[in-house]
């Protein structure tokens, strides 16, 4: 009856797939490492995206559009960047294609060689920086809070659909300060808007750190990142915020006046999140029969199936359908009435169990007679049966409870799978056995970091923020630290 | 006081321009031919594209995102599309950048080089049709309505803000049918949703049209179009819908199965508008001290300017004014109070004028003590004395007022610009007039269409939809002639 999905036991990457696919989310393109974003899935992103839009603008954040190329020259231009992305990059060299003389079909035209290749943007804070010269000369142009949704490009050798894909969608803030102290604050109000987008309306935990110096983004003074567990016990980077320092502004001769007409290079950050939250939405709450999606950001949070023999049954429940169809989309929920004929209702049950549809109510002749009907939470499969009356007002408050208990059972989870680890042993069985972030000590040189992950494939996460300082010895060369610091294998 | 800006008659095209970067809509990049879209520019354009995408929902549309490349290959495969987009397209053809072995900096890594060249996306029938492949097997899988925001590139030689850039934003809607009827009611339907929107939103009126042959999009079987008339006399595309018949189901082996089981190709559909509408804006209803915004897409619909002498009057004028605010936004508008110190009331109200803020609010003491504002009209200048209770009403009224007065003005002007010429000598005159809409006759060759666009740099814009049938002779030739068709000087 329902798609077939591999289970997380048998294979975990294999039934990640097959949620994505078969819940309608994406497809595979044929273009190598870019995936198509089904309707399905696009509306859940769309959701996503307009309520972090109307975070961002009640934090005083404007969009504005910037580029899709960036000459290759602005890439060099910050040496720690230039590092960062030019390795994987898409480049446009040529503007024109013309028929092949020798009939080869469809050439590139060599006469149409640009002069200065164009990069894709891999991220923006070239373009972004060389245009800021321009807006800012006083404390007054100041700040400068920008956003832009947009898609970027990164030459991805591995791809998985939406954890990691060669052109994905985007966010990307870009703000540009007076002191060095503001522009931290804008690192860490950022850093607090994807943490409470996150846990709040991805029903996912998070925690709230700064990445060791080998992690950071390329360009960055310090970056900020929230991280999640999924149910394989593997951590997911879910955003990051960025304090950039001088960094791009001493790249791009970008300066401002002061009050006291004092010239001083402008502080930076950058923060972004994209649609591979979207990998670990999926990967955090669904089981084996398919997508759970929190209600707040679902496509469709209620779905209505009616049960029926025959035509004159179906117009019967059709009418009192569109009642409760109109009842709980005045309450402002999002429903859909499925009453297609060529499926039949186990099949729909299992399709909009396979989509991650919080509520399914089913309707039939005996239902409209008890003037009640069967609704069915997707999270915990329990059903109960409702009284007509005074529907929405109970079907809006069980949306509000799967909400919270989707957060609370993710969250018992990742606690759970938070442990000391005070050995190298420790260490290695804690990452062998269910896995999880591991909270250990680690000496703080990038030697010791590399070789962490070299041996165990285990990276740091972050050092949590208001991180507890507790002296210990480092799990691999036992030589003294102030704190412990959470590790974890990572997508 | 005000920025300096060229006048209409001194040279409109600088007028153009002026208005564009002074009234802070975009910026030119140092990307040849791209724009930086700023923040005051992406407002407005949130602000159609919010609306337009309401509209498509309505309509039972939805949104999907397919790849940013397309594989050289795909182009070719429908032969006329690959006509009208080989010539002008940027073209990845590299994946990695390195350093110059021999110290000359960033250079392509010739060892990156792709086995297939990817185009990126000028248009995205041919990915998406090679997708709909996959998703369409049976008439249950019909129609498939969907819609793609999305930006794209055309390696245009001349361009100009927002009318003709090689990055652009626009929307391309994607749809599949089982019968060549209902793809052609869904093409007419849609250019009824996109005159619905110029007219009512933008308050521009449009002539619903078709085009002939030679200027139809490449790979459609019929083009219909919406023209809309600007200042200058020249006219503006503000959007077309194309019918594309079985042609991109052919290239990419589309079929479906009916009712019967009987296999047959899809029909198709593609729609869409840009960026450049906002081109057309500027140009249609901006007037010598900068732009005029339609209230319905402003994004300022009402800036509140105090009058204020020393720190003690200000906080009086705040606090009513930011009762003020309140009341307005409660009534759903979109209200600035500028009250910054360093700029004096005379530039606050230029600056207002020139980005086309609909509706100013000086507020000063006296104001406050006689309990009424004065409310000056952008479009008309008029100022009136309003009272302070119940205002926003009033407001309201106001900002509908304005809507409705712009669309009548810009129709006036169209409607006087639409002139009847029955000989060559007409025609020229006509043209070299005022310009505008010139109806006249035209013997329906392609011959004689290209020799009147020769000579005159006038184009056919559109045969109207149900257009009057009148026996004539065409302008040129002489020979005989079914219908008036519409010519102008376009953008």
């Amino acid at each position: 009856m329902s798609k077939e999905i591999t289970s997380r036991k048998q294979d975990y990457s294999q039934w990640y797939n097959d949620l994505i696919i078969k819940g309608s989310l994406a497809d595979h393109s044929q273009v190598r490492g870019c995936m198509v974003i089904k309707p399905y899935g696009f509306a859940l992103w769309e959701n996503m995206r307009d309520q972090l839009d109307k975070m961002f603008k009640e934090t005083g954040h404007v969009n504005a559009y910037f580029p899709l190329f960036i000459p290759k020259s602005y890439l060099s231009k910050e040496a720690a960047h230039v590092e960062g992305f030019a390795k994987e990059c898409a480049v446009v060299t040529h503007y024109r294609l013309m028929s092949d003389p020798n009939g080869a079909g469809l050439v590139v035209d060599p006469e149409a060689k640009l002069e200065e290749e164009l990069i894709v943007r891999p991220t923006s804070e070239t373009i972004i920086w060389n245009t800021y010269r321009d807006w800012i000369q006083s404390y007054r142009d100041l700040p400068l809070l920008i956003n832009q949704w947009a898609n970027v490009v990164r030459w991805e050798m591995r791809t998985r659909l939406f954890l990691r894909t060669v052109e994905f969608l985007w966010q990307e803030g870009h703000t540009a300060h007076a002191t060095a102290q503001e522009a931290i604050e804008e690192t860490e109000k950022m850093l607090g808007v994807y943490a409470d987008f996150v846990e709040n309306w991805m029903a996912l935990p998070v925690i709230k750190g700064v990445k060791t110096e080998s992690e950071r983004f390329a360009g960055a003074v310090n970056t900020y990142c929230i991280e999640a567990l999924m149910q394989d016990g593997k951590a997911l980077q879910a955003g990051t915020s960025h304090f950039l320092g001088q960094n791009f502004a001493k790249a791009f001769d970008v300066k401002f006046s002061d009050k006291d007409n004092k010239l001083d290079y402008v502080w930076a950050t950058s923060w972004g999140v994209s649609t591979r939250m979207i990998g670990g939405l999926v990967m955090a709450h669904g089981d084996d029969e398919g997508l759970i999606l929190p209600p707040r950001i679902a496509p469709i949070q209620v779905v209505i199936v009616p049960i029926f023999k025959g035509t004159d049954q179906k117009l019967r429940i059709d009418e009192k359908a569109g009642e409760l169809m109109r009842q709980l989309k005045d309450a402002g929920l999002r429903v859909k009435y499925d009453d297609s004929e060529h499926t039949r209702p186990g099949w729909k049950f299992a399709e909009y169990e396979m989509k991650g549809v919080p509520l399914r109510i089913a309707i039939g002749l005996r239902d409209i007679e008890n003037n009640s009907v069967e609704v069915a939470r997707r999270d915990t499969k329990i059903k109960t049966v409702l009284p007509l009356d005074g529907l929405s007002s109970r079907i809006s408050a069980l949306l509000d409870e799967i909400q919270l208990s989707m957060f609370n059972k993710a969250k018992d989870f990742r606690d759970a799978h938070i442990i000391k680890a005070d050995t190298w042993d420790e260490f290695e069985q804690a990452l062998e056995g269910e896995g999880g972030f591991i909270s250990a000590h680690w000496d703080g040189t990038l030697e010791t970091e590399a070789a962490i992950k070299e041996k165990s494939k285990a990276t740091i996460r972050c050092i949590p923020l208001n991180n507890f300082q507790e002296e210990g010895t480092c799990i691999l060369t036992g030589k003294p630290s102030p704190q412990r610091v959470l590790f974890a294998r990572a997508y």
